[in-house]
């Protein structure tokens, strides 16, 4: 018995060591691989998803698995989760031919490339044959691995344990139904607010050590992790000590990299506060994307975009930038929090990005669902931009090429963003019943609130799922009523509505 | 036999594959993993390497070499050289017992971090330890190898095919008798030169802009290739599609990064230049340390230290930096050849540059021969370099712990630097009866030299052996007076002697 559980951890472990592996070849060849290495890099992925795979399914894994479930009662509460956890992978790995699977792992890593290309020259034709291929193996992967209900539900878990097309059609419907009219509102009666000062002259470098100041303002623990440049902002976490992130320089475009920056740092802050325990194990790392999400939009949102973070080092910022020389916190704060529809989803304000991630949400799901087509993509979503948010694109660029996701094949994740949201107001709440979370921020003491988020989600990693951790923490399910009531107080503030 | 080459070459690419990964491992441990990052991804390193032992040294390798040795006639030219490199590579390995070569392997990985820290506080006891057990490693792995003569020679076979303790001493000798006179009558004798404005202020950013300019200028490939930064500059190559260079720039010492760039750069257009017919493989890569450092040392000094290659751009270096508003391009041509005894040997002047290498050939061979240990290291440095060259270090950074060298396990290399001057003359020499050398590079036509350096040299990869290589260009073996040649003739105008 002792015997197996060694064994069954040195098997983790191996694969663990490749994944790091692959998670530095995914940072190398999305931070500065050269274009003409990028080939080699992703067969090498290709090759190294193949062992990893080859390691977590082997035969002697899945009897291992077998064996210790016949005797849970004698493993430790770890021990017992992360055998629930592989069982989990195992399951959803073993039923993918490897041939298969590592062609997929190949073709995603240099769709990345392509599609990052097929951005810059705004040429959807470009990318659009290496997404049909992803979809494709999606939609495969999908039959080989059985669904209940939607054929989307299946990849909806992999982000979200327990989550369904019927629970989110319900939710959207909800954010719909509450939204769209007080957006409305806003449009016809609100005041106005003037955000074109963040759309003027923020030179690059000072952009750059601003960033680095903000991720360490925030908690981000630079002994720990690494900030650098990619075309879409991302996190990638190697373990607990090693979490490196992304955020990108736009010159007449401050909140880009400020909040970018502030958004994975949220992320980061989440994988670098992971409990010694499990660091490094298979329950080493967020819980769900939805509740990743949800900490990294605390970070950007709740915190980031409230008044009282500013108070303190609002002074700073405009040191740095001419451009904000006669811009007072005042107008700073309201300027950060302009709403409008937009194009581009990882600039929206707080307010319309859940109308750009319905639009995301109800493309996947009639791609995995068969419904639509590829080639008819850029098409749908013009149209169903011009359905929720009143404006279209008018290149790809700024419309269906403006996301890495679907070219990294993560197909199913983009509601965790909304669910993002909805949990961190929830978690919101419940931290002001223990903190003084305004006092905190004017007071520049965010480990107090760093510390509560380490104590009662950050530590635990996949050893609670997310529904767990909610009612922890907040004494309930997952309830939008939250953000909306924090979005209709704030952005009713702002507007005088 | 048809399926037994297949096999082979599959082998050899996975091998290849593995190795690419473990190099990208290094890449990033060198230029940015967060400290307390780097014991994991060194032990990902560890892992791959002990995984690319076990493929390259498997039994089924082990078989297929004897299999296709005994009928090397219906091979083709590429397939029997690489029969032959494959068998070099398995009989050195396979002599190491894997768990030790896995924790070498972690060892230098770590031993990397540790060398930069104990440089970066002077303090050699914080290293020391590592060292001596690579040193450790170093000589029982010789012992497994077996060795002829002096045990230092087993690896410096590894870098310089065919060269031995013998060769060298008389090697070293031929250069000291030459060189160390000539070097005297230039202090006694000659003009005074003045080096004083290149330790003036040269900012950072515009360092490194002038770096990516020159690297582009003298045919580095930005399509296949990175340039970064580190505390000791290197070259390392994925394939001849990805080629990382780096450098380091410092405020006050703009030689450090122009001449660090262009040396890592001659380095990175050998690999870049590599022929279609062996790239990827295990032939597709530089033949021997020797004419690597040929190419590097040609770039920097006899290109990049002549008046001819500055001509056409030092009004580009000029309007750069105001430090060289008033210095002309003969002062600037002589102040870069400004020669003198110094500590650090990548910023050594070509004609004391020899003896620095001599310095640690010497210590190599001694500590490979049991005959001194680890903790005499800083004494015995001190004073071999008063003996050499009149000078000692006030401390351990700017003396033993300057290379990173032996904390990479990289024992045996050194000669080669000493090796690459004197091939990089012979191949002038040959150069300069097909091409007008100062003329191409008043000319801007830094791409003829670098076609005749591709067609003679570059794209045979390791189809040729070094010596191969040098009959068929020069005519002859390795000949040192063409380099001495070359040093009295440059150094006898600049100084007037």
């Amino acid at each position: 018995m002792k015997k197996s559980i060694e064994r069954f951890n040195e098997i983790i472990r191996e694969k663990k060591l490749i994944d790091v592996a692959i998670s530095a070849l995914h940072w190398d060849l999305e931070t500065q691989t050269p274009k003409k290495g990028q080939e080699l890099l992703s067969d090498v992925v290709g090759y190294l998803s193949s062992k990893s795979y080859g390691v977590i399914t082997s035969d002697e894994m899945v009897l291992l698995i077998e064996e210790l479930k016949k005797k849970r009662e004698e493993l430790t509460e770890i021990e017992d989760k992360s055998l629930e956890e592989v069982e989990r992978e195992v399951d959803k790995l073993i039923k993918i031919p490897v041939l298969e699977y590592r062609e997929y792992n190949e073709l995603t890593a240099k769709a990345q490339g392509v599609w990052a290309e097929a951005r810059e020259k705004n040429d959807f034709g470009l990318f659009s044959e290496f997404l049909e291929k992803i979809v494709g193996f999606q939609r495969r992967f999908i039959k080989y691995r059985g669904y209940e209900g939607h054929p989307y539900n299946t990849i909806l878990d992999d982000y979200e344990p327990g989550m369904t097309v019927e629970k989110l059609d319900d939710f959207f419907g909800y954010l719909r139904k509450e939204l769209v009219p007080f957006i409305k509102k806003i449009k016809e009666d609100g005041k106005s607010v003037d955000g074109a000062f963040l759309k003027m002259d923020y030179p690059e470098n000072k952009q750059m050590e601003f960033s680095k100041f903000i991720a360490e303002y925030i908690g981000f623990d630079f002994e720990r992790g690494v900030i650098s440049e990619s075309a879409h902002p991302f996190t990638l976490n190697y373990d607990k000590n090693d979490v490196r992130i992304t955020t990108r320089y736009i010159r007449n475009m401050l909140s880009s990299s400020v909040f970018g920056t502030i958004h994975e740092g949220g992320h980061a802050i989440y994988e670098q506060g992971i409990g010694d325990d499990i660091a490094g194990g298979i329950l080493g790392e967020g819980t769900s994307m939805g509740i990743h999400e949800s900490q990294s939009r605390f970070y950007e949102n709740v915190l980031g975009r409230s008044r009282s973070f500013w108070e303190p080092i609002y002074g700073e910022l405009q040191d740095k930038f001419e451009a904000l020389r006669d811009v007072n916190i005042d107008e700073f704060y309201r300027g950060i929090n302009k709403s409008e529809s937009s194009l581009i989803r990882v600039e929206a304000d707080e307010l319309t990005y859940s109308l750009h991630i319905m639009v995301r949400y109800e493309i996947e799901k009639a791609l995995i669902g068969g419904d639509i087509e590829v080639r008819e993509l850029p098409r749908i979503w013009n149209e169903k931009m011009k359905e929720y948010l009143g404006i279209e694109p008018s290149n790809d660029r700024e419309g269906v090429l403006q996301d890495v996701h679907w070219s990294a094949g993560l197909m199913g994740y983009f509601p965790s963003y909304a669910l993002g949201n909805v949990y961190a107001s929830q978690i919101h709440a419940a931290m002001k019943k223990d903190i003084d979370v305004d006092e905190a921020l004017q007071n520049r003491e965010l480990y107090r609130i760093k510390e509560w988020l380490n104590q009662k989600i950050h530590r635990f990693g996949k050893l609670r799922k997310p529904e767990e951790l909610l009612k922890e923490i907040a004494g309930e399910e997952i309830n939008a009523k939250y953000f909306v009531e924090y979005l209709k107080e704030k952005y009713g503030n702002i507007y005088g509505v």
